[in-house]
């Protein structure tokens, strides 16, 4: 009897999930013979009340969807079947069931396509004796083990095309630009974009700013006849204790306003009221998850799911793929989410960007 | 001897801008021989302390802007020269200023490629003696006596570039996606990417929402297996007169939180309040103003341009060039301005639309 | 009982069509509760033998394809029902055939998008009692009856792009770059690409060229200091009578390259030959016909099937919508069909280009 | 006194070359305070009868270069100083001069941004004391020292662009669609393009092709229910030495079709020829060398210039930056050029391909 896989995405949305579940399934089908499944909605999709959601994958119904973005199978948001929310309040244990719905439809290897805490899951159901063989998924390219993960270049690219549109406006009218990108924890959206995009500031969670070192370099580059700047801010970027000093502003106030706002739209309200200067600021959100991946991540994606499909045949069990190089390379699960890759303040990257002129405000 | 004409761009930013200032510099160099000047950032340009900042316009300085957002002569943002503002507070009338700088200079006719604003303006001049012919220009495509303006289909893509991105996400995520877009007081560019980008719901400044309508057509969507939903807001966008009623929040808190986030914000804490949709929203701000042109704008700018040479070449007075069907028409500016073109709430756009199942919220 | 209605698109592939087809549908089902059924493959859909494939087009079944290229009910390239290609060699008259299907499945309306072709065969259905509603559809705008018709501002916007891209290339090349777009009988593609894109040379069905006018305005251009040109050729261009003779080419050679390469190669062989400029050719062929329709594109296609669908609902027999200036229309379909619109090779367009420095090369 | 140092660019045109000028000199001026000046139209600028042309480069010079494509500094077709074209016919050795002139501007390191031509000759003018620093560029990514060179993401991100535009126009017409790429040599474009826009063959000059294998793949396809098929062809691909005998086909004419048509236009012949399939090629040419970088590319880019300056700085010799992994290393010049990188036929990526049921026609 043919062995039987399945797989699942999980957590944020990343363009080029659909160009993984389609090289998983082709090549496993095409060149073991292995039939595949797909799980919906995440670990939901095990739980739901009627039985298990899962659907047969053939060569048929992935069929086009290598440019597509989203995943066919959806994702769920509800956590972790280890700690779900349970209707009168806490959460519930419910990896038992996991394992037991698994068994049932006789999978013998789950490839999982997620980030950190899908990785986390998979890494705790391998030791529960579930198999899997996981693909990092990370937009904000944050993980150690791979040198890049696919959906990154293409929020690089939503970001920098939104910088490049704000170049000539600003220009012409005089302005600050601010553009808020994501990355909670990492800033390598920002980085990126931001130096692809000729941004004149970047500020990015790994380096805490204050407003005065960020207002100072804004007002050198008016004074020296620059007529606009252009400032790109990582969701997660932060004041540095003491710089948020001086804007003598009620606490609560600032955290409503950002709360509905962003920081994207407090930078700008901050910069406009240190030095008087016209600020605009754009708020990409998901716009960056969402859309065709780019060819960059498309390529990735696709040999990341045909690597997996080698894995599983194989028989590897907790290994996880990952880019090393110009190699497609395999890790153990848990060595991969020991600890995220964050910017490094003092890095090659950070140093060539300063060179050109660039402040982190800090 | 030759003939001198100035050109002059004023107001916010807008795609095909330099496309203009090319053709029309380029048709009366060649076509006539007449030299061109370009008033630096508006009528500023001509109050200059050291003097009007004019400068010459040859073939050789505006090739190759056709294709750049935009515009090489910048503009002003300081108002009208008939109420400038003083340095001590209130405003004074330097007009006086700007018809003496202009016949010092031998300019004897002025293409504004202004909006609305700059059309008045030049209307009043034109009745003081300086002549004027005009070039439409308004991303909000808000003027009746053409067609369309350029910059507004640029604009147009943006938009619909986003709400593309967004489906794909909101599907995996099954969530409501809120995209605030430019249109503070004619909701064309929500209307038109709205239709184009396949939006859920779009709110316009023309149709008073309300946000429990709103919340309503988002909840039968989802009911009848709908997993997302997608909402374009233009910035001018607001809530009928009791629609805000049964939200019971502070006046004060809402205000503050608009002022920071904008309607696009507001309209997302809204229905999240309302239903406990997972919200976010994508607020584009000037990234519609920027960038390159489309080609329909490249073109239509360029056909305005030359239309404009031909209009000054011939001796026209107080004269406004214009898009009607396929043709380049020309018509008085004082006509021009007399009211805006809004949308029509019960016009064939809005009803097409409406048979698309799109919720205008009222 | 519901009144049933069927879709169908013929022709050439157009961006739009999917969006006219979601339109048609969702209007019929949501405004009028008709059935809507989709014919495949144009009329050999209804020649079937095992009887007429058509399907029926619910609101699920049309959900998401408003940005998809292509067309979900395909199209045919076997010619007229009135003359379709004969096993033995030679047509045969399937029109019987046709409306023996039509009234089997009791369609009383075909609502057909297509072109000049696809119109036609209407027209003479409709003279046999078949009703028909047209929509329009032609990438090459050459509709004398509307303003424009969809999928033409995709097709420029596409070559357009490939003409922004040479620029830069040329210039650091010192070459002339040729690029053949679209458009056997009229140069609407190539003359607003041209425009939009700064080509320095334009050659167009309606205005026959002499390579030595071309080359002429080339040596011209290099001389006065320009590095680069950029040369559009529309496929259906034609050398003037004449003007091929100094070239001194065997007719056969001539023909057999042309057969291969097209005339853009053509062309770039030609100038390399008479002038020794370093030429290099791009043909963007059927790159023109495919992809995501433009914003522009999908709302014009938007309206026309939402009105398409209400003169379907209205009883119209042998009508054809089109766009008026801003508003949309309808009109006789032979009355459409009776001749195309042809550029003016001396009208406001083609001047315009001229002032602006543009050779059509005659 | 300050140092002064040359940039250069030479060869093709690569996206990314301006981004690389606009580090090198800002990281420079700015770091080290050291003069820099562009050399025009390669090592051509240094052999100027009327002396070097060479100007400075300062900040304000290289400010908004860098998402332009092309060079600013243009590139020369005139081949090696040591083997220089001469007036009568034969070459001409004109190393010294360039010494000589280099002498005479005090400039004491060339930054020499070329592909494998120009830094042979570079490594031959150091061995003659002149000292450079070199940043590989290659559009087709086939230096075997760095794991990605930039402006071959940009290359390969508009050749996808073009293959997903036909795959909607392929499938409504069941046809077969050849696009031709670059990569004379190696086929990494075509691979990658192939690969992320999901080709059904891929055909390269590292596997020789058999037409009849290509065609049975191909009606393979057409059996199996597939519509339509992409063919993705690069410029240097060639059939296998039997493979061609079937077509019965006098050479000359072969020869002189492909001559002008391109092999891309040869295969859609041939396929056409042996199948009777509808085959319509599209010819990207320039257009991939064309353009605005791709974020990627401006990243890496940016990332190339700032390390040569920092090499430069340094006082080293006959270094070049690379990318290794995450890392810019540096090399030997003289090893960067050993040999090329070419495409594994039993590599990763071909049978990533291949599992994807891409048919290399071999």
């Amino acid at each position: 009897m043919a062995r039987r896989i399945a797989v699942s995405t999980g957590g944020g949305d990343c363009p080029g999930l659909n160009a993984v579940i389609r090289a998983v399934a082709t090549t496993l089908i095409r060149d073991y013979g292995i039939e595949v499944f797909g799980i919906e909605t995440g670990y939901d999709g095990l739980l739901g009340r009627g039985g298990a959601r899962v659907r047969p994958l053939t060569e048929a119904t992935v069929r086009g969807i290598l440019p597509e973005g989203g995943t066919i199978l959806g994702t769920s948001n509800r956590g972790s079947p280890f700690a779900m929310p349970r209707e009168g309040g806490g959460t519930v244990d419910r990896s038992e069931e996991i394992i037991r719905r698994l068994n049932d439809l006789d999978i013998d290897t789950v490839v999982t396509i997620g980030g950190d805490g899908s990785m986390k899951i998979a890494a705790q159901l391998q030791d529960l004796g579930v198999n899997f063989v996981g693909v990092p998924k990370t937009i904000d390219n944050d993980l150690l083990i791979t040198d890049v993960t696919f959906g990154f270049d293409s929020a690089v690219q939503v970001a920098t095309e939104a910088i490049d549109r704000l170049h000539s406006t600003a220009d012409s009218h005089h302005r600050v630009m601010i553009v808020e990108v994501m990355g909670r924890d990492a800033g390598w959206i920002a980085l990126h974009a931001g130096i692809a995009g000729g941004a004149d500031v970047i500020l990015i969670p790994e380096i805490p700013y204050a407003i005065d070192v960020v207002v100072t370099s804004l007002v050198k580059r008016a004074r020296s006849g620059q007529k606009s700047s252009i400032v790109v801010v990582a969701e997660g970027a932060a004041e540095a204790g003491a710089g948020a000093m001086y804007l003598d502003r009620p606490a609560s106030t600032h955290s409503a306003a950002r709360r509905l706002g962003g920081i994207g739209n407090q930078v700008a309200e901050d910069i406009a009221e240190a030095c008087g200067a016209d600020t605009r600021a754009t708020v990409l959100g998901h716009v960056q998850r969402g859309g065709s991946p780019s060819p960059f991540d498309r390529v990735l994606a696709t040999r990341f799911g045909c690597a997996a499909a080698h894995l599983v045949a194989s028989g590897a069990k907790g290994r996880m793929v990952a880019l090393r190089g110009a190699d497609i390379i395999d890790c153990a699960i848990v060595d991969a989410i020991a600890k995220p890759k964050l910017v490094d303040p003092d890095g090659e990257l950070v140093r060539a960007a300063r060179s050109l002129g660039v402040s982190f405000g800090g």
